[in-house]
């Protein structure tokens, strides 16, 4: 399957809360939904679902719902989620000691290869189970072993300096938790992590409800 | 300002970058942009600029771009974010550590006001200047002191227990860090920080480009 043109990036960006739906659903032993009732799950029009499927094929039966095992592997198959992507931390804060023991990196494909960090009196110390590196070795390191995305935990100040290693060797997927608008060359994927602009789009709801 | 209907999520979604960019081109000294700056600035058209912002009004003169200062504040406007907004924090694990000690919240004006966590050895105990509560306590914490925001940083398996307290004592908006779909009643806003949402749909961008 390949990267189809012209797909909306808020359509792909709803197809993993699809696909992680579907899994919830097949394993409490479904195996037919309907656009409707998977709406109601997911808190989206019907049509909204039909209408983001409709871009990647013809995934159900009118009148019959989707199959639920096939249209998840399909999901997963058009995401690129049945390879495992590595990934490189810099950046071994509080943020980067959580981010390395989340455990929900790693049954999803997604693997943390090698930390990296700019302070010496963390470089050389294990957290989580990973040796610290320091950051300077980063290019040395992505030359040998390239890696697909690059996690970038560091502070704003040192984002784009970490964000543009990155890129100059290789890695072509970013996700950055530094509060901070990186820019990347073209070709590279950047998603932020972003507590404030999520919270920033929040309140444009609550201020009509909160007193 | 009200709350404007018919204006798109994903617009919403977008004017918190609007605003930081326009914040960072003032603090430069820039007074004037076009939207083909603003574009490039944020990486997306100068047609969906005009289009996302023509929902809220008239903000530039035809040929004479933006005031960068005006925009900014009326964005803000929009937004709700020339008030303080009070958060409670539940779950004081690394990540809940890592979010007492983010800094880029209270500049923004999203204060968090008091932690609360289910583990009898964390509570009583100081993490980040701020103590930890029983989470037991959190509906008559919630009952004397309301607070706007509830920060989910529990495990998965405890999530919608938290979040099913917050919501019945009065929270109405939610912003959750634990891998699991939440479900909240209507007139709830639910923001999901996702890393591996974030990277399930990079990975269909990737997975063409990456060998």
């Amino acid at each position: 399957m390949m990267t189809l043109p012209g797909v909306p990036q808020v359509v792909i960006d709803r197809l993993p809360v699809y696909a992680r739906t579907l899994a919830m659903l097949k394993s409490k032993g479904r195996q037919v939904i309907s656009s409707q009732e998977l709406g109601d799950e997911l808190g989206v029009t019907p049509a909204q679902i039909r209408k983001d499927l409709s871009y990647f094929g013809r995934f159900g039966k009118q009148g019959r719902g989707y199959n639920v095992q096939r249209l998840g592997t399909e999901l997963r198959r058009i995401l690129g989620l049945e390879q495992e992507w590595t990934m490189v931390l810099v950046g071994v804060g509080n943020l980067g000691r959580a981010i390395l023991s989340y455990r929900g990196f790693a049954p999803e494909g997604f693997k943390i290869v090698a930390a990296f960090d700019m302070h010496s009196e963390k470089i050389g110390t294990t957290v989580g189970g990973m040796k610290v590196h320091s950051v300077k070795s980063l290019p040395q390191y992505l030359k040998s072993s390239p890696a697909d995305i690059g996690i970038i935990a560091v502070s704003a100040a040192s984002a784009q300096d970490v964000a543009n290693v990155l890129v100059d060797h290789g890695v072509k997927g970013i996700l950055n938790y530094a509060p901070v608008a990186l820019r990347v060359s073209e070709g590279t994927r950047l998603k932020n992590i972003e507590p404030v602009l999520a919270l920033q789009s929040m309140t444009y709801y609550l201020k009509g409800v909160v007193p």
